[in-house]
């Protein structure tokens, strides 16, 4: 107990002297002492809070050079331990949640302390985020709206009359600021922060209505992830949610969602074209809503039409003379059609396993054709080894915060995150090691990374090569699904044939063949030099499979200003909808009110698609 | 603080040595020594733990009774603190959070001590509830569902499917356990509890989408009470719902959470008669839906129709000759189509000045009709004085959570919750002195209640009387709205006149006149010889105007067994839809599962109307 105090003690007296150092620096405008305080191995990740980027310096020197940049417009004080929240040591590193202020806001983070040779507590990492724009604070608890209106007033006008007189006016009398093209959750929870937030904003969605873009999915889908993963802002799931939600109770949700946050959500809408108009500073969007053109002219346009990005449709000769039914994994309707049919599913990863499943499930004949190596964690393994500690219902008993789980998640740098995650997977495959031994005799070809660090590392670098498997890998390593290794050549009438001439007849292919980037989507709206401008979405830069080098220490794109002016590109998981929606809403917001907004370190582009 | 941390050990070891000689007692089956353990002047109320019944025991031979009644089967036992729930003392009263068992649950409560001449610490209050049966607790947190179903499995049923095919049996193949009839807040949150206990269940309601009950009533109307007291159970309102939410969108979040929460919700479904199978031991009730007749066999049967009961539309001579609009304040279409014309409200309660205020507010020319004093407390000071401590920004932000703040209120006796409500509306009349003032000077009758306890008595008692203003008192007091005081005496072709010869010319008038008992709708439903067997509904039997004696200690035959077996009643406003709703879930769960539930205390029935 006394040890416990005393380590306690120390680890506040450590974290807030460090904290005085680095306000004084900070105060001086001596961006090398700042960077002093930091280890030769550290990492200051910023988001929006200094760099009005989501941007990690590695090593004193970029953190020298970000804060000679930023701290004459960021005005960084107020620096403290986080109320109610003690330091911890424990192995040599010391932890706390931090608080700070801005010239323009208030940010919090986690701040990380080792010693350095000579013994001094220095900084390792240093998280900091924006999460409030001072005098533009959400207007939430004692701050809430009325509602009522107490009084007697002739020129009344009612909740539903104002908000029917929005829906009517906005996007023809009045224009949005902002327009975000895609309603999933990605869309659904940017638009709700944007609400909040007071930033007039449309959503608009070809589908006819919030949720159909899981609705519209095979229907033994659920989510992959565990219900404290992917709570939305503002309105977390009951207790009694379900672990892993089925796709039509998390439309429902979603759609619900939608209505109860009062988003001006344009069902049957379909974004046709999109310029931006130099002179004005705003785009041209024409989209046809119910099949009726209309232009809207928003100050700044986010796609959030799925990190997927676009379906890659292969090209494979005779797919033109294949008289059975063959389409992408993205339009795949479900089994229903296929009982007593030939399946044939090209590739290995999530779509392909639970197309798979679904059509033996109905009583398909059903071969899976493993064209690379895929990488198979079980969903159980990976909720209690990958996700425990931060989502789950012990996490939650244990006083971990969605919020604060998502800041922890977000503390850890990318260029060293794979160092923790390797140990993890490690546990999964002693853990799994019948079901992998079983996998493996089967002639799946299986891999666990081009490091060993798993799922989420793919999921960060590539957003593919992996299952998550909910049951088919034993359908494949039981033989019940069919496994042939190899490159398809052609098709014929009726047929699969692969590289090596084995043919495989088919009533129906589906091509599970993924995605590209998400700037294809910019391709097809604004045009393809935009696109290029724009470069490749998502990953990390990693030097690994399909994540090209160079290093670029955040996510590619993603929730950050682009190389077009007034384009973002939003989404992800639920998760990831639910965190950066934030940093990309108070961007946004804060380019609504004219409030300064410098980015520093604004990502170059290395690779077009 | 060593005074503090003194008298903090002082309130525990009180406490438990109170528990553990209530404990030892009941393990005795020696009701009289649990008696002892209470002040003369002392209270148990028990919501279903001891007595399955809703039940206030008042002094020690009352208590003694029901321990004599019910120990043999409730059996209590592991009475103790709530963990992390420090007992306090003030005033010469210690109190704490308490936990306990019973045969076949678990229950909470609180309790009082102070101590009698001697010294000695007894209990002065005691609140027993139970919250759960063991063996049948609600899939939640640890335990919810799993949602996806993994493994392959060839006859799997999406949670779609399941739904679906549930939703299309519930009524025709498979009959309903229990019935509710009315889709309010009240047969909302019912349906949910219900459904999180597994109970197959029907909610009808005439209306074409829930939430209809608040849209179809006029433009202005918001809720009364504060966001803080009106949470449903399972999901709250998130923190940025307004304090008091627009009728349409309470609306829309009751439609979106009967959705959610997976309710069999049939709309534009009447009752229209009920009858009970004394053979078969259930009902059979003949609704239509969507136009045809449905004969359904539910074992219980709940009314959720609205705790103000059937509208009281008066018999004034001349209602026959009158040639202008004229309809119960519960179906005016709102100040529309009045713009302009003369318009008499015969009534001074909520409903008349909220139509009133709605009225002058369109252009029209308003005379109100007083026929007896009415009760006026401005929303404001109702919030701050009469709700602050228990429901509100502060009392959440100082740790008093709704469910908390729900038993506080509960564990308050009836018998002496009038003594408490008085000094709240004595600092009421001092803080809007001004207000009250200038509303007699305009010759408004005002009243305080029989006893001066202000508006939540009238509620509980009589469910009628007062007006919580939100700006039409204003209105009245100045004199845009004319008051006229007197009794109608009869209509004439355009006017009506009073007892005093006074003609108020007229082309609208609205008979803002208040509602029967709820038993009116036995009536209706049933027969006229059940309702009088169920009585008069609502009231404490406190002897004051329209809430005839005897005492009753609880409120009439809601929540709780009726003289009409298997018939209940459930309603009020959303802080007791929300509380009760539990009680009377378990009560019907319990039933459901042939769990013994033996009543102590049935009330018995003094009025029939």
């Amino acid at each position: 107990m006394t040890d416990t105090l005393e380590q306690t003690s120390t680890a506040r007296s450590d974290i807030e002297s460090w904290l005085g150092r680095l306000d004084a620096a900070c105060r001086a405008g001596d961006a090398q002492g700042a960077a002093a305080l930091f280890t030769e191995d550290s990492f200051w990740r910023d988001l929006i809070a200094f760099t009005w980027n989501l941007k990690t310096c590695e090593g004193r020197d970029e953190i020298a050079a970000m804060l000679s940049a930023t701290l004459s417009s960021t005005q960084p004080t107020g620096w403290k331990v986080t109320d109610g929240e003690e330091p911890t040591s424990a192995e040599g590193v010391t932890e706390a949640w931090i608080e700070f202020e801005t010239a323009v806001g208030r940010g919090r983070g986690q701040l990380r302390l080792k010693a350095d040779d000579t013994g001094e507590q220095k900084a390792w990492t240093l998280l900091t985020t924006l999460y409030e724009l001072t005098g533009f604070e959400e207007p939430q608890r004692s701050a809430r709206p009325k509602g009522a209106e107490h009084g007697a007033n002739k020129s009344r006008e009612s909740w539903t009359e104002k908000r029917e007189r929005e829906a009517r006016e906005l996007g023809y009398e009045t224009q949005p600021y902002v327009l975000i093209v895609g309603g999933g959750q990605g869309g659904i929870a940017l638009g709700a922060r944007l609400r909040q937030l007071g930033v007039p904003t449309i959503v608009v969605d070809k589908r006819a209505r919030p949720g159909d873009q899981w609705r519209s999915r095979y229907k033994s889908l659920c989510l992959h992830d565990p219900v404290w993963y992917d709570h939305l802002p503002y309105i977390k799931f009951p207790d009694n949610w379900p672990v892993f939600a089925p796709k039509d109770k998390i439309a429902d949700w979603l759609e619900s969602y939608a209505k109860i946050m009062e988003l001006n959500y344009w069902t049957n809408t379909e974004a046709k074209s999109a310029s931006w108009d130099e002179a004005r500073a705003e785009w041209t969007v024409t989209v046809e809503r119910d099949g009726q053109p209309v232009v809207l002219k928003p100050k700044q346009l986010v796609l959030a039409t799925g990190m997927s990005g676009k379906p890659n449709l292969p090209d494979f000769p005779g797919m033109d003379v294949f008289t059975g039914d063959q389409h992408h994994s993205s339009a795949h309707p479900g089994p229903d059609a296929y009982a007593g049919k030939k399946c044939v599913v090209v590739g290995s990863n999530n779509s392909a396993f639970d197309i798979c499943g679904a059509l033996w499930e109905n009583g398909a004949d059903v071969t899976m054709v493993q064209r690379s190596s895929t990488h198979i964690v079980r969903s159980d393994s990976l909720m209690e080894i990958g996700l425990g500690d931060l989502y789950s219902e012990e996490a939650v008993a244990a006083g971990m915060t969605t919020e604060k789980a998502d800041l922890t998640f977000a503390s850890l740098p990318y260029r060293i995150m794979h160092l923790f995650q390797i140990p993890a997977y490690e546990a999964m495959a002693e853990r799994d090691k019948d079901f992998y031994d079983r996998l493996e005799k089967s002639g799946f070809e299986h891999d666990w990374g081009d490091d060993g660090s798993g799922l989420f590392m793919k999921y960060l670098r590539r957003g593919s090569g992996y299952y998550i498997d909910v049951g088919a890998a034993d359908l494949v390593a039981n033989g019940d699904v069919k496994l042939v290794k190899g490159q398809v050549d052609h098709l014929t009438e009726k047929s699969v044939v692969l590289e090596d001439g084995t043919e495989l007849e088919a009533d129906l292919v589906v091509y599970a063949t993924g995605y590209g980037s998400m700037n294809g989507w910019v391709a097809d709206l604004i045009s393809p030099e935009a696109a290029d401008k724009v470069g490749k979405v998502w990953g990390l830069g990693s030097d690994t499979t399909k994540d090209p080098g160079p290093w670029e220490g955040e996510q590619r794109n993603m929730w950050k200003p682009t190389q077009v002016e007034a384009l973002w590109m939003h989404g992800g998981n639920l998760h990831q909808s639910r965190h950066y929606s934030l940093y990309l809403a108070l961007q946004l917001k804060a380019r609504a009110e004219g409030i300064p907004t410098p980015v520093y370190g604004l990502q170059e582009v290395h690779h077009t698609s």
